[in-house]
């Protein structure tokens, strides 16, 4: 029997507190988990900065890794298996995709791809095609079967069911995600019946599909996914973060680019700010190896980077005001900036806005989630039909983008003392700080 | 008004997975919560290396100290405010001793404070008392309040009613941190009724007793910390972890002393090495610290250093065996000792007996457990008796110590290869690997 | 001090599967839950006929009463407790008209009051008003104390704060009666974040109104509102085990006043068949005198009671199809009815088109939802908006009344037999069952 | 195919708020949901008087009976089946066995078998094997299944195995109604890791043993079942509504026996009364028949059958008092007899001793727990090891009958009142009621 097909002496089971139990029977899957580079997303947070908002959200994406790949297992063995639309054949290839989806995240990513110009899809294909641990597993399976996983998590993959599995607006992924992140940090959104999803999926031709009867369930996903959007990963006081966060990295890069003698030297980073990292170069790159820097750098004779990761390592925010992109608030924005100067406080590193921006679905998906399907219901005779066109719910907020912005500013450093005491004052009153 | 007495504007709440929601009203609290020392404890794992058992419990210290804090606010708050026997006085210091009661914590302090031989409870103290920010707000409150805030945790403190909310036999500490590690880890062990303990609690004089009627709660509470103890706590692949940490910690410190010249120097851990650490040196010391070492040490020379490394960042643990002091078994040890030699493999770091051991109950308290005060329950007729005289399950596992020996050692290593094969087998043979 | 102020020497606590405990501290309320009035509400379901869908589905209206209590306690002592806008002298009326609000129901009440023309809210009325324990405590306050909680209960009451406690779009009898039924039915919706909603609930003139923060709290609940309604309590298969539970008493008091001879006399029914109901007889009504008769009526010789009684009591229920009153549909309606009645299956009773209809929130409030307050956002500012003015999700389905219709019939008889096989063959063609 | 192998088109599934959905695909299981037999256990509470203390407990058997099928088809379909040891021919048998287990409950039956000397389990072989709707579909699938089915719920069946699924001291009736019993009352005991206990399950011969990996989760099963006699099961008050519904039909019986005209006829309970119920008239007595008696007996003229349904109906519970049967209790209870005759209350229905008795865990199981089968370890070497030789706690408690006793009385009918006020004041201070 060949590798693809070996099976575990006695199925391993990791404790989830999620799904309860994570199971493993699959020597491939089993073998992957033990990869370094599986293993490396144990030192890279699920939800980035967000655990200086909501203290339970420490969790890595090793942990959503292994929650993705069980829903995947369970549809597949619990739901799919002997369905003649599903082609057994691809049931390790679709639970390889589902763990490994995520691997070429780096630390941080939301901001760290930002400034380096990086795209953690690319590192997740390198790191599968590339000479690695996983690369190694997955070619004992079959040469090709490394660049078929990479397909899956393109997107690319022929076979649009098994992409449907981790790609839609309605996949494995998302599922966990909403569940997980719900957990850790304790909200009561997130919360829908994904037992009942499961049970209601049905596989047809290159899609999942849902049964109409499962439509509420769905509905309540959609209205989860919404609150978790704005109460959770929109959160204003995990942005503040994100912005420090994003003005660190980029005084660094603009520091060394300047030729500026660091103390403490960014030897990991140089590739970064080179903007020609390697793959292994790449794979070193976690939170624990960031927060390290960071806590080096208070030490820096730079007042800007060192202040900023002051903030950041000891969580000393910037404080944030509403922000409406009009003629008037723009014009607002032009004199705090100029006031900003004359205080000497940098507003390039000090004064930010900030947008987010969700569309909670949408059936043509444009921007973000433009990959993502939309969901389609399978009703009683066999008719397909898009989710908004049979839920009122759904086509009320569909396509419906909310935008929210928001000005970053440090507080503090805007408060009493001698000095610029009638600067302060005027950009205080034009924040509306008293 | 004082500082003590200062309530913020607005009530500010963290939400919490396992208390819901964490109130805060106090200046000071507030305060002492933005201090860097404080913040600190989100680099520090509140079980150390327990996640790479249980996947879910990344959760930090910071995350437990705000739990006990929350208990402790509500046993004053909704409890004991207004009952004679509670001296409203000493809120604010039960409070701050609950909320910094964990500050000295270092980086995966079970093996840490091994090998360095360090106490985390001299660090505790030293924060409080020392140059830091958390002195600076305690100050504020009094001249005299770090001292008290001390006292208190060190369990010296004159009113032991106040000491024994964060230290007995169920005190604040406990009730979190059972209830918390359920939650992060997934298990389902851990549940206790804390609400109806909360509510039966009663000061009189130097303790909290129980009233008799919440007696079943507290055989609830005792059971759960059993379950923890040997399901979470104790886990064998856990221990593993510890072993190969405390290794690698002795491995780098022996190298070190003999002069070895290392690639990336050990610069934050001369003065742990020397025996000699600063409290500001210790203050740098978190797990984004220590982990970001041991993946440069992944590279070192030392192929001893650098396998241990290896093994404990990309989690190839080691495999165990059941070990029971008996004399048979102490001579199938020396043997196996002198074969690992021969196999060229150094017992020392390869080879380790690990133990653990714990005691549920007690109500004379040796070892650990020596200074949590006993459980005390009161009757309707205000007679006090402590648990095991009143309560049959208590009893009959009180004061029963109970102790798990087991055997670690690299499996990986005594597997395939050509040299040596002979010994490993016989290594093999042994261990009951074949 | 008077009985109104009057406190029970000790807390009592009723263990409670939804708010963990409720807590009576007050000598009326505990008064109040000793009435047999109270009491009688045991023996009364919260979900009618639910249960025969949902098995879980068995608790009392007592349960919820508790729960509605609970709710407006923790409001008023816990956040509404000294501030200025609210006056403490409510308080007892608001937990007596919390506790009372459903005293009036009758067994199976949807159907009961619609087919005997009768109205719950007047017994709850004439109950508090009447001469009955419930009476007897309250005038035991002040003898102008009874009315005015029947008033607050009829919203008449002229501090509409007090009133919109109870009875608003977002008051504490749905934030229980959610919760709760998606506990006791095992649905996962239902659950929104009710600590969050009552920590933001404030007093504000003639109204509570809701910090604009928690508008996400508000949209959840909305949208758990909204689910429940479709998932519970418009399922498709409790309204069919309603049906039947109509066209029983029909059936009955029909036969009552056409002379029809019973077997077992409904002596309990006599003033209910005449519209002459007093008091008392009204109050010995409840859901196991029902069950008691329905049982006995198996036995009786009116072929049509009897094989109703069967079906109600032994859950052999109707069948049903989707059906929407258009000219298509109305026909095929009138041709069934006569294909039933040449099959010898009275259309009276086996041929039944249900509708239910929901509006899941609106502001101008039509129909059902007449008496119930929308629900208002305060702004920072002080400003207070309508909601569906601040959400677009509320907005999106605000105002959007919803129906569905649903055609029942017993498929069993239309099934097998030599008599009359065209014809059932027919009807079973119109009906798609075939 | 037969019957008994026949598959629903589409499985059904129950929502079930323990194991969240009950899933049916044999027509079998489906058709014996249906018969009246089965449906009749909604109309008897799991907890009998329970729901008096814990208002969530108003959950009936038909509630429990779907839980412990689902459990046994969990522990089959997902564990067993494939297993060598398990003969999958047994299936049916063992779902079937599980579903009817508690089928001749009668209504409250702990009080009802008592006074007219009932078995609850003579009547489940009854109707069994009897001329019922279970009966005939259970004859559908042989001749010979229904005498099969009434073996296995009387232990008589030849596998073990078979019975062991279904009474062991962790069987699936035991496993369900400490989970589903915590639920409805609220109570945070109950909670042990069934999804662990099962996956450790296996077929060993003639019983069901546990993996010795699994003892931990079985311990705390058996500590989850100790805390549930005590906190629940035996709670002083549900034992106080025992008492009264006791008295109540021993008070029926005896004014029957003595010729006495009741207003309302007990017609129902004539055969009952004279200790020879038929079937048919057993199957008519459910929970709504007995409220509705004792509704109607509340206006009896006896004024101890009036006054007992009263306290019943309306919740006037005795009060109680700790007894231990000593010499000088006994005496004192003596005395109280002959004060409460004096008194005019007669002692024999008002003055009661009631005992309860737990053995939590036993290997020689008497009393009884008699027919219950031990629980078995099975180590990695293949030994079979009872339980309580392998764990501390379990051994600890092993074997320990606990009795606690109280003696109850109605507190009210002791206070006020002119008369014999001497007299109640003896037994006031004898009772310690001042």
């Amino acid at each position: 029997m060949g590798y693809s097909a070996e099976k575990l002496s006695e199925e391993k089971v990791f404790k989830d507190p999620v799904h309860r139990y994570v199971h493993v029977r699959d020597r491939v899957i089993w073998d992957l988990i033990g990869t370094r580079e599986f293993q490396r997303l144990r030192r890279i947070r699920q939800l980035g900065t967000t655990f200086l908002t909501f203290h339970g959200a420490e969790h890595s994406r090793l942990n959503h890794s292994l929650g993705v790949y069980e829903i995947v297992r369970r549809i597949i063995d619990d739901f799919f298996a002997g369905r003649p639309e599903w082609d057994g054949q691809e049931r390790l290839l679709s639970l390889c995709a589902a763990l490994l989806h995520d691997l070429g995240h780096g630390p941080f990513s939301h901001s760290f791809e930002k400034v380096f110009d990086l795209d953690h899809e690319h590192f997740t294909r390198q790191i599968i095609l590339g000479d690695t641990e996983v690369n190694r597993v997955l070619s004992k399976v079959d040469t090709l079967f490394p660049k078929m996983v990479a397909e899956v998590i393109a997107k690319t993959y022929e076979n649009k069911l098994v992409v449907s599995l981790i790609s839609s607006q309605i996949d494995a992924d998302r599922m966990d995600y909403l569940q997980r992140d719900a957990y850790f940090t304790g909200v009561s959104y997130g919360h829908f019946d994904m037992e009942r999803i499961l049970r209601v999926m049905r596989p047809r031709e290159d899609q999942v599909v849902i049964k109409h009867s499962g439509m509420h369930a769905v509905e309540d996903y959609i209205m989860s996914r919404y609150q978790m959007y704005w109460q959770v990963y929109f959160h204003p006081v995990t942005r503040s973060a994100e912005v420090i966060l994003t003005k660190i990295l980029h005084r660094a890069k603009r520091l060394y680019e300047s030729g500026y003698q660091f103390k403490h030297e960014p030897r990991h980073f140089y590739s970064l700010f080179a903007g020609d990292v390697s793959l292994e170069d790449y794979l070193k790159m976690d939170e624990s190896m960031m927060l390290y820097y960071f806590q080096m750098w208070e030490e820096e004779s730079d007042p800007i980077l060192s202040d900023l990761c002051d903030r950041f390592v000891n969580r000393k925010l910037f404080k944030y005001t509403e922000f409406h992109p009009s003629n008037d608030q723009m014009n607002k924005l032009m004199e705090l900036n100029s006031l900003f100067k004359k205080a000497g406080i940098d507003p390039e590193y000090y004064l930010v806005v900030d947008s987010s921006s969700d569309l909670p679905y949408d059936f043509y998906r444009p921007g973000e989630e433009e990959e993502r399907l939309p969901i389609h219901l399978l009703k009683n005779n066999g008719d397909i039909r898009e989710l908004s066109r049979e839920s009122e719910i759904v086509d009320a907020i569909s396509g419906k983008r909310r935008t929210d912005h928001k000005l970053y500013f440090p507080e503090d450093l805007l408060r009493e003392g001698p000095s610029k005491r009638n600067i302060k004052r005027q950009i205080r009153k034009l924040l509306e700080l008293e």
